[in-house]
């Protein structure tokens, strides 16, 4: 690997003692890997250092060494523990030099948003001499561009939020301006709900063999199954039509499960299956606590399709909210089919939504019984005038099971809304 | 930083190239290094590398390099493309030996699920012949310990749930075992949340130098911001002295922003506050759309202190479920102050608990305006028979400003139950 240093080659960094202690799950590492990859990138590198000058500047020189992009994110705070900038200048055999028109640029953002600047956000407009700087729309860290041995360095900031629009700038005027456009190798990505990891790799075991072309990989996580067909074949054109072909193979065999292709999200789904058929919804959730609306919400536009939700946690609340008969609760239990069944309808009901989606379960850690064990979860879901029920059990800790439960409702509104409920 | 290797120094390493694409989010980093930081290691670096035995043996050859003990995860599968073996076996100068008895541990294990043991299999009997065996109880991926150069070297596999008993044990009997009991340095966190990191890094920055011991560290992630203090100092008994003095101080100067210490969330906070106060909570949620109803019944035990939550993203929803007049969402819009106050008024009203908090915002993209642009945010809360008000701006993407004030609203939620509501 260290033999040098190809054209479209690139290593990530991550600046922070939080992340070497393991106290922050650190997401641009891979958010910028993937972004290069779809550039055609080889990405030879993903490496953490702390926050030490002299380490971040040890790091950039040795990923200079190997790459033709290095690109790292965080250590570009107000506080003294953000030393990425004088890392970069060691690295580059630069000096920090003072710029004023940064230091204005910061103090127009306070001003916009209304706070004093702090004194320690002048450190914030030093740079490397020869470094330039990356705008932040939504922060005071700027971005800095550099030169190491021949490699472009660039570092940005830590939150995702402001690190997103500066990366995306880069790509495009910086990487692509001086790499050419390139492409990752042809690939097609089908998301599926409900199946088992083996079941699916049975049902494409073909695909998945050794020097298969397109190849299939399989990944799972949170209940969502990923299958990717990707295909080296030096033609692309071809290699483009073969990974189709297989991708639409792939989604024929999964059937229903299969809820969307490339990035799509299971609620960005969900949305989109409601928008098509025209229907709105509401949710009634007890076990889930808002999450299956939180999913919902979080999809920009949903505001369209999705009328309201009722975190109805308390057995009161079920019955007022919901009109729960409070019998049905005291007969069956709280968390039993009948009374998914009534949230279901009850939530129809007082929202006027063409679809309603019920959960009632024992999220753990305690309440488990014998008979009603942690994970159970009964869902319900009234469509076309007619409620359906179904019983899961799922593993893991109280997180888990919540997600899990809660893209288990959203598959259903996703099938009851494209009429593949019954589908098997 | 490579100024060679002192007693209790790791690295941990990521072998796959799916992780260098950034097609998986990878955890094992992280829950290696913090567990590695618990028994005292100072953690050098965290690195993932792609699936060539060469890429991997010179990143186990660069790390032995600098640290006493380095952990690997991935790439121990049974498919071509797993080669942390080869990889391993190459920098530690050794070679591969078909091992009997491993092949039938895994033909056993085969047998006990009823499957048929794959060919492909057999590679997964192959370990360096001076390398020793760590038992897997949940796959066909045994782990490796080696020793390269004077360092202990030791693979696991990449499935979480297989690697973590196997990191257990290798930590208790390998690296206790040979570096003895050992400790993290002692440090404090303090938790707050509504200050930024500039105006924080002023009020504690004597303690933020170089050379400062105590050292003071601050990290920000969405809204919550975490100041960490630790210490080096050589006498264990002193430096704890010395961490929770500073932990006080830290505290008081934050104030009331401080909602706890250790690794306390918000949510855990505020349940917790509630408890303290034997108040009940119920939320009326729009821009949100749950999201603080979610939080909350994050936490084991909530259903103690949460009553209920709505989320009323409809204007219809606002006055059906908590009497929002529709005129004063006419003349104010669903964004208000006036509104606002109403939800929280309502959602008290209907729900009978003690404490009522709402927000209402543009989470965007769309639907900001220059007098309500994307990020704006009106939270109530009633608290006491009192309805308080609070307008908030905030930055970031669409999932950021949900995020963002949903923690505004816990927090919000906090004081009104501590009392503290009014403490600048």
């Amino acid at each position: 690997m260290a033999a040098g240093r190809d054209e479209r080659t690139a290593v990530v960094l991550s600046v922070g003692e939080e992340l070497l202690a393991g106290d922050i799950r650190d997401t641009n590492r891979e958010e910028v890997a993937a972004a290069l990859r779809e550039l055609g990138f080889d990405v030879r590198g993903l490496r953490t250092v702390g926050d030490g000058a002299e380490e971040i500047a040890e790091a950039v020189t040795a990923a200079a060494a190997r790459a033709s992009v290095v690109i790292l994110t965080g250590g570009l705070g107000p506080t003294e523990d953000d030393r990425t900038r004088h890392g970069l200048a060691r690295a580059a055999s630069d000096e920090l030099v003072f710029d004023e028109e940064e230091l204005g640029r910061i103090a127009d953002l306070f001003a916009r948003v209304g706070r004093a600047m702090s004194e320690s956000n002048r450190v914030q407009a030093y740079r490397p001499s020869r470094a330039r700087w990356i705008e932040n729309r939504h922060g005071t860290a700027a971005g800095l561009r550099a030169e190491v041995a021949g490699a472009l360095v660039v570092a940005l900031p830590g939150p995702p939020f402001e690190m997103r629009p500066m990366l995306a700038e880069v790509l495009l005027e910086d990487v692509v301006g001086r790499f050419g456009p390139g492409a990752a190798p042809p690939r097609v990505k089908v998301r599926a709900h409900g199946l088992s990891e083996s079941i699916v790799g049975e049902r494409v075991r073909e695909f998945m063999g050794e020097g298969a072309d397109p190849r299939v990989g399989i990944t799972v996580s949170g209940g969502i199954l990923t299958v990717t067909a990707t295909s080296h074949a030096a033609d692309r054109a071809s290699a483009e039509r073969a990974v189709e072909a297989v991708g639409r193979t792939v989604a024929e065999r999964l059937g229903p499960n299969v809820y969307g292709r490339g990035d799509v999200t299971l609620e960005e789904a969900t949305v989109a299956s409601l928008r098509r058929a025209g229907m709105t919804c509401a949710t009634a959730e007890s076990c889930t606590g808002g999450l299956v609306a939180s999913l919902l919400t979080r999809v920009p536009g949903s505001s369209d399709v999705f009328l309201e939700g009722c975190v109805t946690y308390s057995n009161a609340a079920k019955s007022a909210r919901l009109g729960v008969p409070a019998e049905t609760i005291e007969r069956h239990g709280a968390v039993s089919e009948e009374v998914a069944r009534a949230m279901a309808e009850g939530i129809v009901r007082t929202s006027g939504a063409s679809v309603g989606v019920s959960l009632t379960g024992v999220a753990g850690p305690g309440g488990g019984t014998a008979e009603k064990p942690v994970g159970l979860v009964w869902l319900g879901l009234r469509v076309d005038g007619v409620t359906h029920a179904r019983r899961i059990v799922l593993p893991g800790d109280r997180e888990t099971v919540q997600l899990r439960a809660a893209r288990a409702a959203l598959d259903l509104v996703r099938r009851g809304a494209s009429g593949t409920l019954g589908v098997r």
